[in-house]
């Protein structure tokens, strides 16, 4: 079957791959479709980063060359020994992190904290490929009604759910998204949905916050606007409630730390290195800095918000491709085009939905 | 009336000054004790950091030279028009945050955040002297049981109360606290008394870390320690829950930081300037970075334990003297000797307690 495998920083290879037997515990996916996210693109543009080179990844056995890919979806069609018989030939979405099960975290059911944390794609073969072998703990059901197009989009839907649940956001409170790449937008629309109405969206580019306008935003800002933190405190009456930071760069992170109200709070989502903080603002305005890594427990909440029509994922799709395409018209273009948001690849053409 | 009074860094005066009569929901207080904080302290050793100097306070009407003392307690001696008549005489502590009562914060019962933040003491005249004029809404009436010596101590206990009340500490977690002063070991005899059995303290002074395992530290650490955050994880079995930062500085910031479990929180009580945060850490380990200023509601509760005899906090009063012996063997000795905690002033030596 074709792949498309990580050998190197700018070397992503249509390769032909000979998949092997699911293990105990896991099933083979016939991929419908699988996104590409911003971590694939950074193992793509100056990786690797979180691809094992060296030594393999304790709950994957995996190290590079592998199969990139998280984002996916697809139909069982081939189980292990110890999987429920009733996944044969359904269709299902990958909730892609791995768990030992054994930590502490496990045991607390903090599975995105895992000790042996990692995601299939980025840590063991993924979804860019025909077919993927999938631990049988990943999947999620998909309702007739959940497209595939729909359900690879769930992986980042579920980083910005997660986020959105790490912050005390509630209807009728405020919030500034900065950084409108999927993840930002997705937060927008989640926020939307959990009845927000005065949602800020900052970014440096008129396309993206365009399209935040058009998915629930209640005012889009340019980032390179000076007086940036005034304005968005006069749009809030005096501070907002909360802040995410899901462009990951030190100003945007003071943006989000000077624009809140007293009590008010910004959650990290982009990732930064060293940053430096006004500690002296934090505390005498009793600010929270939080964080959020992955997801846990939203996939269900997600599906069945698809299901019911209240949640349209494909509203970020920007582009659909074949696996042959995805390197010059997937990677290249996102790295290049701001305006296109999700991509999504389809490596099995009999899956394709219209 | 004697007050000290502070006029610039190092020129506190005792002085003769004449009190005027309460104004319009004011009383006039016979100070029984006032504590030395440690915002007297900056004030005194390089202010003004708080104290207005060229504008009055919006609400106080003050500026410098000002009566120092926030930390106080006494005897209502003369009412104001429109205060309750029955306050007449009784036993107070103060709680010394002003509050604007109209603002958007003081409106959510927030006052901790008034717009015009400010505190008796520090923005306007306060305890260091033989009588106080207070605001009535800032009285706390005292029982029987809860001596004046106990009730100086409250602001403090609030101060580190309200800390506790950031963070989602309970019982049966584990939590570490970097800076020994007076707010770092009522942190620990606070967090005891909710149960909190696994508590580890950390300080440069031999002395104050002594002082912590008597209150209830279940191990204190010298903060010179070069594997201090190892020790900390192995201690807590990979990592703290909590941390609390009461020493002000970059390194015990980083220290808490990097001593927590995934999905811990540090608790910044000291104040800072810039200071440098690897968010990478932050992020990738779902921390919340969390910070206090001040207190709210918490006045009644910690009058109650005080009543009750499950809470003590005259084990950090170190030395009570008279107002003539404030400067050189309160403020003097605060600055150099390390072993001295919570000093004690008496400006009325009829109010004295044995």
């Amino acid at each position: 079957m074709n792949a498309l495998r990580w050998h190197a920083a700018r070397d992503l290879r249509l390769s032909q791959v000979q998949p092997r037997q699911p293990g105990p515990g896991e099933v083979l996916l016939q991929v419908a479709y699988c996104g590409i996210c911003g971590s694939d693109l950074h193992e793509y543009a100056d990786g690797p980063h979180s691809i094992p080179q060296h030594a393999a990844h304790p709950l994957s056995g995996c190290r590079a060359p592998l199969t990139l890919g998280h984002e996916f979806c697809g139909q069982v069609v081939a189980l292990g020994p110890d999987v429920d018989p009733s996944l044969l030939g359904q269709r299902v979405a990958v909730e892609p992190e791995y768990r030992c099960g054994e930590c502490q975290y496990c045991r607390m059911g903090q599975y995105n904290l895992c000790e042996s944390m990692g995601f299939i794609g980025l840590m063991g073969d993924g979804g860019f490929a025909e077919q993927a072998l999938v631990p049988a703990y990943m999947l999620h059901r998909l309702p007739e009604r959940v497209s595939f197009k729909q359900a690879a989009v769930l992986e980042p839907a579920a980083v910005a759910y997660h986020a959105l649940n790490q912050s005390s956001l509630m209807a009728g409170d405020s919030c500034v998204v900065f950084g409108l790449g999927p993840i930002g937008l997705l937060l927008i629309l989640l926020a939307r949905l959990r009845g927000v109405e005065r949602i800020y969206a900052v970014d440096l580019d008129p396309e993206r916050r365009r399209l935040a306008l058009e998915l629930g935003a209640s005012a889009a800002l340019d980032g390179r606007d000076p007086q940036l933190q005034e304005h968005l405190r006069q749009l809030s009456d005096g501070g907002l409630d909360t802040a995410f930071e899901a462009a990951g760069t030190q100003q945007t992170l003071s943006h989000a730390l000077h624009c809140l109200r007293k009590g008010g709070e910004a959650v990290l989502v982009g990732l930064m290195g060293e940053v430096q903080v006004d500690a002296f603002h934090l505390v005498n305005n009793e600010l929270r800095l939080l964080s959020s890594v992955g997801y846990r427990h939203v996939y269900p909440e997600l599906i069945e918000l698809l299901a019911s029509g209240r949640l349209d994922l494909s509203r970020v799709v920007t582009r659909c491709l074949a696996l042959e395409q995805a390197v010059e018209q997937g990677f290249e273009a996102l790295l290049h085009d701001k305006s296109q948001i999700k991509v999504l690849v389809n490596p099995t053409p009999a899956l394709a939905e219209a």
